[in-house]
């Protein structure tokens, strides 16, 4: 794939981004491993100086990689998860974002970067912390806030809001994400499967924590 | 490691054990691509005919690992959740059980296996699919019979004994399996912190399913 180019984009910000998109192809192509700086350099058509002029070293690269790549699934979400506090409607409201989530979670190569994390993180455990961390690290901790939020207007009767939110996103995520993960694109659930499990998913969760006098 | 030896084991079981041990070790340590028949034949101290002579090809004898690796946990758990049926004391039977079936899924062993067949499910998904079916798979479908004859009881409102069943088993696992997953060793929880997590994890399902006359 040639290095896109963008209008105005200055040329240091250019060779940031060719440098990204070919460091991407290939850590999924080669794994963490099979990757050296050599290769991304090749890759992006720019010197070995110039990669680590941008990136002090391989992990650093990496690390940006995995928190783009998650931040272009997350970062939408996470604006509506924490409008959710506020949210008149909650199991519409929530069933419509875990639609979404779960849709965003699934994109494939979402899904290899989780595979290649996976598989590194014996050796390189800092590399899988930054995947959950900024995953379903960062998902869990802003799901809580609002869950606290709604239970103070009464309408979950949740204690520990972290616990909550927690499972409510495996409730969500756990089954469809471990069908791919172990099955391949086999596993991948029809849209339909997902419009039902995010439903009964939300339904589940409700029927545990909303409130007894709603 | 030298190859154990059992008293009155028969010449035949005795080279087809070695090598079962000889190949596991290979595939955690190698990875599946990097195993041969001939480093499992060298591992276990045979021939490579012998090997052939045991298991037509890589696949069977990888296939054979994850049956037998994954009945040391599942058979003794899938026993007990049979036995849910007849249970006097849901919630203390189920958070009992699902207290050892998180033991038993984050034994080391089983880890690497899944982070192995995870790593490779996109070239090999028969082996992504072998360890979903004797895992997740059979384990959610045993806890779906019991809950329709405990739903027959009176004892659960469940309309999806299936989908029901997926649900408390990611309850309780999808958190601790991911971490581990994700952040190697470090992430496993402390024991006392998977005691409060199947309690957790029962409570919230036995509080959106149990049955409300109960």
């Amino acid at each position: 794939m040639p290095p896109t180019s963008t209008v105005g984009e200055s040329r240091s910000a250019q060779k940031h981004r060719q440098i990204l998109e070919a460091a991407t192809t290939a850590f999924l192509d080669r794994g963490y491993r099979g990757t050296s700086m050599d290769v991304v350099a090749a890759g992006a058509g720019v010197s070995k100086q110039t990669v680590y002029k941008h990136f002090s070293d391989k992990a650093t690269l990496f690390g940006e990689i995995v928190r783009s790549t998650v931040a272009v699934v997350a970062d939408p979400v996470h604006d509506e998860v924490a409008g959710l506090a506020d949210s008149g409607d909650l199991e519409a409201d929530l069933t419509d974002l875990a639609r979404r989530q779960l849709a965003g979670v699934l994109q494939p190569t979402l899904l290899r970067l989780r595979r290649l994390v996976i598989a590194e993180a014996d050796r390189f455990p800092e590399l899988g912390r930054l995947f959950y961390e900024e995953g379903p690290g960062r998902t869990i901790a802003t799901l809580a806030t609002s869950f606290a939020r709604l239970a103070d207007r009464g309408l979950l009767a949740v204690d520990h809001p972290e616990r909550a939110a927690a499972e409510l996103n495996w409730l969500l995520m756990a089954g469809p994400v471990n069908r791919v993960m172990m099955l391949g694109d086999d596993g991948r659930p029809a849209d339909a499967e997902l419009d039902d499990h995010a439903r009964a998913a939300v339904r589940t969760f409700l029927a545990a924590y909303r409130h007894p006098h709603d």
